[in-house]
């Protein structure tokens, strides 16, 4: 029996290309709103943040915008206020009904920002809150691990960069192959179920990636926590070789997120080499032949240029969890612990 | 025998009184530098990383500024040029020395920032390349995971946060009190050595913290990895309500981090009895008796208040630390994979 959440992978081809056709229209209002402001502040939580990780690189690298991921809690908690003027606040829910996140915008607005809101929800009080709503088009989710609600953010985020970044050619081109790329990585991959038999028993996984990239680790660290129950930590590049490299080995392999080529493959390429003198094991979704070869096993990438990678690199990631979930006898669908619309406390 | 970390650990109520009589004469020429700006861009890795976090609380809760940590990799792997004009750039290396780091200062004030470096070696690059050095008085440290040199970046810290807030009496009279509190805290404590005891058998470690004290549970889950080879993730309480909650169980405790009073307290012992419903079981370092009522064990936290308490709170978990490493057979002086200047590849 297929689960919901691998039908709702598959799906992802066809809500990217419905998401992007909705929301390419809101591009010149998008940059409007930008000319604005001088900086970006992002207010999420979960696969929501991670995907604002993506829309921080995209910002930064290339719209020479600074970008911010904010703590709601300075809003909810604390009750600060924070000068934004310049600001452009784009908050992130799939059900655009997370409280904290629907505060944390209004409370964004009082400070002196603009507004923009992603959600998958065109009647929810985020979209109706903020100056724009990009309203991703991915359907219904009913697995409650998102899939196509965070694949479809990723892409709003892009739409967003392409504003702010002038509407350049190269970028609307890239945007324009991300559908077909995800659908080429919904083809059977062999590496998926010798992979999945490895980690079945692992004790721990590292999940890590550079740049772009950083946001598929992230988000698939949260994933095998989520779906698999397994201590699965997401670290940059960077971070891991500062210390935490010391968790590795036979035991606690680490997961590579790697784009098909760019200034973050050779580091990568030093990490799994890394990883395996310290007799653990490294894996890779993506990358080039240079960094297979230093991996024990290698899921098939995106054909994307880095900075929409990310949009794809998710994909084998996705299908290794739900492969790997239904291994250890977890139904992905309805994993433990989790809900649909995510609340925190906001006292 | 005293393993170094353990005596570098007991020599920081004096590393934090040398330090803040060194830094507290800077609160003037800080208060000028940081008229000139309306935001704080932090660039660190790292513990020094963990010790920007709460930077970052204390400017946006304190001073009503947005702060942000950089992605180094901005600078240094995608050469970006970000618009920087009214931004305080605020580097932290223990060393001076990681050249990552003084290189993305450097693009910093290139991209138009002012700049101040917070570092522990007053003849270094990253000293010496910024406008303003607070360098910190801890003394040479010799154990590789960082204990002194990190609580004395959280004061100098304070220091920058006091002087952004127009130096406050509240804010002064809770510096003062910080070396007292800190020595307080090394007064012997009978549950470090049960919760020591019952972290032998753990299979990983959730560390989890809000607000200020978030940066307390970053510090610590990256020296239970560094020192104890322990897959432990620092977590935001509300990040962890948002479904990796699932990965607690009987063989994964959650660790709190907790000021004495304060907002967030309530949501902390809604999470500590959240973990025991799922037959896991919650520790903490510091909170109030209802907290205490909560938790399995709970290790003694300063007497603070909340927005300095993470200088102390991070000590009883060093303790935990060093005790644990012992116990597993770790010299916690010399774990594997660290070195003490740290490096990241800058192409």
């Amino acid at each position: 029996m297929t689960t919901l959440m691998r039908a709702e992978i598959e799906e992802q081809p066809e809500a990217l290309r419905r998401s992007l056709d909705a929301l390419l229209p809101e591009v010149d209002s998008l940059r409007r709103l930008g000319a604005r402001t001088r900086q970006v502040l992002f207010v999420a939580r979960g696969s929501s943040d991670n995907a604002a990780v993506y829309g921080r690189y995209l910002c930064e690298v290339r719209t020479g915008r600074l970008a911010t991921l904010s703590s709601p809690s300075i809003a909810t908690t604390y009750r600060a206020r924070v000068e934004l003027d310049g600001v452009l606040a784009v908050a992130l829910s799939q059900s655009g009904r997370t409280e904290e996140i629907v505060e944390t915008l209004a409370w964004a607005a009082d400070c002196g920002a603009r507004t923009v809101a992603i959600t998958n929800e065109a009647d929810s009080p985020l979209a109706s809150g903020a100056e724009i709503a990009l309203v991703t088009q991915a359907g219904a989710e009913r697995a409650v691990p998102a899939t196509k609600t965070y694949t479809t953010q990723l892409a709003a985020l892009a739409v967003l960069g392409l504003a702010l970044s002038g509407d350049d050619e190269e970028f609307r081109a890239a945007l324009d192959k991300v559908p077909d790329a995800v659908a080429a990585l919904l083809e059977p991959d062999p590496a998926l179920d010798e992979l999945a038999g490895r980690l079945t028993s692992v004790d721990g996984l590292v999940v890590s990636g550079r740049g772009y990239a950083y946001s598929t680790a992230l988000e698939l660290a949260l994933k095998f926590k989520e779906a698999c129950y397994l201590p699965a930590e997401g670290l940059s590049y960077a971070d891991l070789l500062h210390g935490p490299i010391a968790v590795l080995d036979g035991d606690t392999p680490v997961l590579l997120a790697a784009p098909a080529d760019g200034p973050v493959l050779p580091g990568l390429v030093t990490l799994a080499a890394r990883a395996r003198e310290l007799d653990s094991n490294a894996y890779a979704i993506g990358g080039d032949a240079a960094l297979s070869a230093a991996c024990d096993a290698t899921l098939r990438g995106p054909r994307l240029p880095e900075f929409v990678a990310p949009i794809g690199l998710v994909v084998p990631g996705q299908l290794l969890v739900e492969s790997l979930a239904r291994r250890l006898g977890i139904d992905p669908d309805t994993p433990r612990g989790l809900r649909k619309v995510t609340q925190t406390d906001t006292t």
